[in-house]
This record gives structure tokens, sequence and C-alpha cells, in this order.
């Protein structure tokens, strides 16, 4: 029976991002039905640096959309940040063993069909459009997460 | 048959409190029966201000009962927080969208008969007594939590 | 039948390498079968002080290996941690509660004959050496990962 892995991205750290879509792609690859559900600052994952709109938003929605990170490239690390340095000599690192950036790891979950879920309410309260995220994101409610949560063998909060 | 969660609550932070009450509230709405587990850091969600106690404690005890945020209200921003500047935006824009606070996802699963464990090491190191929590919190130890967890469909940790 | 548990450690702070062992412990105490996964900060617990190497590191890594925690003893709190005061403060609140510390209960837990795995792929992007680690650490990849995780009755990230 195939099994069904179900990862609530809470986190917009670089680095738990990157250890979300590790373990997301690797149970793509062995069969397992994935599910990556965004909430408060993990939606800033899925954002598009290139569809940035500010329209109809109010002043603090517009102060979070552009203070906060705009994509993949742009979450610091959770710690040793060091305002980019430490993400820098880390990406570095990823780079001389060869391991793929959290961009690459984010369009191969994109290849691989995993579904990706956004939070209804977080969406609401940061004020993002639809349009301003990666076309495959569906926005549902916590029951909606749930009903998939409750229905994988696996359920993780990152 | 009836499904089950438990939510191991360790942080204290507004938006991962928020996170893990909508989750709980989502899910016993849909007839889930659900545990929230507080342990470290969460524990700060379940003190009641108005029942704080400085008698029979330690010196440190005593510090760090007075310098941890008191109940749901106090808690900081795992992120964004710039000294409860980020929090008061963020909790406007929870306003604007017509979201409920966290003090009031807190009594929705008070209502909603969610269980309210607290970590009993945690409380033995912090020095907190049982009346200074919300009435409803029942002290056990980390057995009964992996008792209760274990015999659940899906457990997380926040 | 035997119950399993599989946990995520992905922090590399105190409290929470804390949390993750208290719960290991106390499950294997009660006969659960339980794998102790450490990926990225997280393999900083199983650093053994005593056998750090510069050896055929790159610079980065160098760096990396000497401004990280060698070990349960420099993990920080992931809270209050004051360059180490609240720290301080902590462990000794821990011991007037006649709590073990994180190292013993490290000890504990590798007596109990639990599974330490280690992320290949951090291992591998950080620059550590097995011979750097906990003897009992086994190296492995994110697929041996999910296959002992998907066959667990509970997963926790931590």
């Amino acid at each position: 029976m195939e099994k069904k892995l179900n990862i609530l991205l809470f986190s917009g750290d670089y680095d738990k991002a990157l250890a979300a879509l590790i373990i997301a792609d690797g149970a793509a690859e062995m069969g397992v039905k994935v599910t990556l559900f965004c909430a408060f600052w993990g939606l800033m994952l899925l954002r598009d640096p290139d569809k940035l709109s500010l329209e109809d938003k109010t002043i603090y929605e517009k102060i979070f959309g552009m203070t906060t990170p705009k994509g993949p490239e742009e979450l610091p690390l959770s710690k040793m940040d060091m305002k980019g340095m430490g993400k820098k000599m880390l990406t570095m690192m990823m780079k001389d063993a060869e391991s793929p950036s959290l961009k690459d790891f984010l369009e191969e979950a994109r290849k691989k069909g995993i579904k990706f879920y956004g939070c209804q309410l977080s969406v609401e309260v940061m004020g993002f459009k639809k349009e301003e995220m990666i076309p495959e994101l569906e926005i549902v409610d916590v029951k909606e997460y749930l009903k998939d949560a409750l229905d994988s063998n696996m359920q993780l909060f990152v």
C-alpha cells in the first residue's frame, strides 16, 4: 500500500526548509506520496521573487511583504547566519560537497509532483496573494491540512 | 474509529503556540481527540498572569518566574519580534484579517475539552506550581506523555 | 507488538536535545525501539570533544568545526542563553531538582541501545569525520532515515 508523508513547514529558515525538502524529495523518490503544507514563515519559501505585488495591500501587509524573505534564496540560516555571512559559507560548503541548493531541491520537489498546500489563515493575515507564489500552491484551511495529515503514515512539524 | 492527535508544545513563542492551537482546535472540531503536552518553554502559554506566586521558591526559580512570559499575551514572536514591535504589527494584521488571537484560541481549546498535560520535569526544574497554571492542566511524566502519543494517529513536536 | 519511535534531531540547542533524549530514554524504558537521527546542528550533540580533528579539512570545514559546539556540554540554550549565563542558571536549577544533565541522558541513551543515525549529507557538507563522533553513530542517507521513520509508530522533528 502506498505510504503517505505530510510535512508542515512552519519555519522560514534556509536550513530547516532544506531539511524538509531533502526529506520530501527522498520520500517521493521512494514512491511515497508527499504533501508539504506551508504555514506562517514557511510560506516565504514559495514566494516567487519575480511576482511580488503591493496592490490592494494595507500598509502593514506592504511592510511585511517587503521586509520578509522573497523565495528560497533569501531565507536566512536559523543559526550562525551572521547577517548572511554564515549562510554564504554554508552554501559554499554545500557546493564543495556537490550538494544541490535549496532552490534545486524545491525545483526537484515540483518536478516530483509533491503537493504544495498553503495555510489560508497565514495567507490572509500576512496579506499574500496566490499569484505571488509558485503556481502549484493550493491554499487550504487547517481542516484540509488535518485530513491529509491524519491520513498519512508520518507527519512532521518543521 | 475516533482519531487521536498529540501535540508536544516545546516552544514558548506566540506564533508557534498559535500554530499548535489552530491545529488543536481544528482537529477537535473534526471530532479528533486532542492532547496538548506542554514542556519547557511551552509551559509559559498556560501560566495564569493573575495567579503568579513567589512563595517557597529558590532565588533562581523567582528570577526565572519573573523574567519569563506569563501567559499567552506575553509570548514573543519567534522571528521579527523586534522587542514587541513586530508582534504588535502581526497581532494588528490578525485583527484586520478577523483572526482570533492566541488567547482566544486557548480559550476555545479549553472549551473544546482538549486535554492539557504539563511536563513534570520541566515544572520541577522551573519551579512552577500547578496553581499558577490554568486549572485544566494535569502534570504528568514523560511516560504518560509517551503512552498518549504512541496511542495517537498523529504526533507533532512544536 | 513492539512499538517504534523515530526522532530526527535537527536542533543543536541544549534544551531541545534534552527534550529529545528525555523522550528517547523514557520510550526505551517502556520497551519501545528508538532511533535518534541527527542532522544538521543536531550532529553537534554527538561530537566527542576529545576526538576533534582538523586533518584533511577545507578552510571552511576547519572554521565550522572550531566555531560550533563540540558535544553536549557546549550546546547553547535555544532561549535566554545570555552568552551562557542563562544556561548556567538552568543547569543549576536542574541540579536543584535532581535532574540528570544532558550528558547523563546521552550516556543513558547509549546504555539503553538507542540507535544513533547521522545524516550523511550533513556530515559531508559540514566536513565532520565519523571518528570525531561517538562510536555508536552510523552515518546513513535520507532514504535510510525514511525507511526507519515510515516503519515507526511515532516520528518527531526536534
